[in-house]
């Protein structure tokens, strides 16, 4: 196969993205708070560059909300408490908002009791975990958050998919901004096999395999097998696991089991914890600490690129370009969010 | 190269190996008691199969204890709290007394709060992580905690190590025992590519790099290189990163570059989170969560083998066959061990 031609890309000014977002969700029987919150989250993470996790995925969000496996009206709520963990019910609302609300409440425990642990049963699609990361982190606080997904990927040794991707989300402090690492347990998402197929390039690394059961680079044999790679082979499949069972007692929501007997991705459960370090005797010496490791960790020696970066370092510089330059959209992803 | 001769394994009885250590480290200046739960950890670790964090580090162990690098008088003591987080110091202490100590505080403060996290500065080497998981989720309580190390692995692109592996441990009670995640972010330890390397075989997946900077299964070039790969390339590099950070900061002792300093692997910071899932109101009916999470996982359709396990499934055949017949141990480890 030859390259195939290049797609057609747009510049869309972040103000005109936000509002079109919110004028959609207003129509679609969200609230005005809740669309503005919708509207920035999708823009956000635009603006970030995690296409897949905002402008791209508007339209399918939209979707799911017509055939009501999100519901608009919806609000999470608290179940019940113990000490500093509380367990709520996001009632199937839209999945950024519930998560925002569970980060920002597991932040007011952190506040009083130095860690807080909220666990969330019956949301939806988070979107990009990262959110959550920057958002807690950006105020101070540590933050580890996971959710679970429907079965997506099967277990090391395994041909069927019995676990999910389940991502795994951890941000830190540092400088004004955040040190953010937001990882599911697949080398890579569907979503980027179906991104390298599409370009006509190998993945960089084996990320599944073939139909007779060969590591591959090929997303072609991928797409075809349907059997994507956890990371570190056997070491991701049981990160996976324990994630999803984590998920699954403390928010007492559905596993990736239950989640996947749903007629679309939802009901999916979620925790969140936040650790407010400005309560430890430490804490003046934080900042320093951190900065001394990221100074030692750019000290690592890089094979080809110019500079080793960490997780979250790049996102600077492309919320830079595109607040500047507007957001780059494919022009049919843009004209389908026209039509919604 | 031929496949070179078996060495020859003997076949220690569970209590003689406890009474030969409790009795080496009672002249080793430990208090009967410490001498005692050590020899346990030991013995125990062994007898689950961990061997390489058990009889066969214990020479090891005594000697860091011969240097200095290991204070058999030092205890562990709580420095500050806040909430539920308290910092410990671990004096340079022995590391498993070190560890289990602070689980068991965790443990406390989750019987009160909920979630409990103890975090530990200027400990030792902890051995095998599981030891902790194994004892809390043993008492019903949920486990989560990691240690740093000393730079043992390059990030992903770079050349030399500025990252520890940093092993992560996860476990959650099931029926009588445990679910158990026990894993580092090296996708191998170098103890396991020697261990392959001496079997004369290559690794099963790649797990690091050629002096040339390609990936390889070969245990030999690996050696060569000093390149172990991290779990997932860029992705273990990044949780290996964020564990260091957080075990840093929580503890407010070493980062892996300031363990790297020392002149053994010492000084280590670790944390170690429980959450007391009875005090959860679903709590009633999470054994038969994870119940059903276990029998579909287990329904996963293997590809070779005739099942697939969960992570610690292996380690109570391993502990049965090795209390029935002995633990196996390697005639060189077991005669050095003598002249101790």
């Amino acid at each position: 196969m030859s390259e195939k031609k290049s797609p057609e890309f747009l510049r869309i000014p972040r103000l005109v993205m936000e509002s079109k977002f919110y004028e959609i969700l207003v129509r679609r029987e969200f609230s005005e708070v809740k669309a503005k919150t919708c509207a920035e989250i999708f823009t956000n993470n635009s603006l970030d560059g995690v296409y897949t996790h905002g402008v791209n995925r508007f339209s399918r969000f939209i979707k799911y909300v017509i055939d009501g496996d999100i519901n608009p009206a919806s609000e999470a709520i608290c179940k019940s408490g113990a000490g500093c963990i509380e367990q709520w019910d996001g009632q199937r609302g839209p999945g950024p908002i519930n998560a925002l609300r569970c980060t920002d409440r597991a932040l007011e425990i952190a506040a009083i009791q130095g860690m807080g642990c909220v666990a969330l049963a019956n949301t939806n699609h988070w979107m990009r975990g990262g959110t959550y990361g920057w958002r807690a982190a950006q105020k101070g606080i540590v933050f580890i958050g996971w959710t679970n997904t429907t079965a997506n990927m099967p277990t090391w040794g395994a041909v069927n998919s019995k676990l999910g991707n389940n991502p795994l989300v951890i941000a830190v402090p540092y400088q004004q901004e955040a040190i953010v690492l937001d990882m599911a347990m697949s080398q890579f998402s569907y979503g980027m096999v179906d991104f390298y197929h599409l370009k006509n390039q190998q993945l960089p690394v084996p990320g599944g395999f073939t139909v007779d059961g060969k590591l591959t680079t090929d997303p072609g044999e991928i797409q075809k097998s349907q059997r994507i790679l956890p990371i570190g082979y056997w070491k991701g499949a049981g990160l996976s696991l324990l994630l999803d069972i984590l998920a699954t007692i403390l928010s007492g929501g559905l596993s990736v089991a239950g989640v996947s007997q749903q007629k679309a991705e939802s009901n999916v459960s979620q925790v969140f914890i936040a650790i407010d370090i400005s309560k430890l005797n430490n804490f003046k010496a934080i900042a320093s600490a951190v900065q001394q490791i990221i100074d030692d960790y750019h000290q690592s020696l890089p094979e080809k690129t110019a500079k080793v970066l960490f997780p979250g370092e790049r996102v600077l510089a492309v919320r830079a370009e595109n607040a500047a330059q507007g957001i780059p959209v494919l022009k049919g992803v843009w004209d389908e969010i026209q039509t919604l």
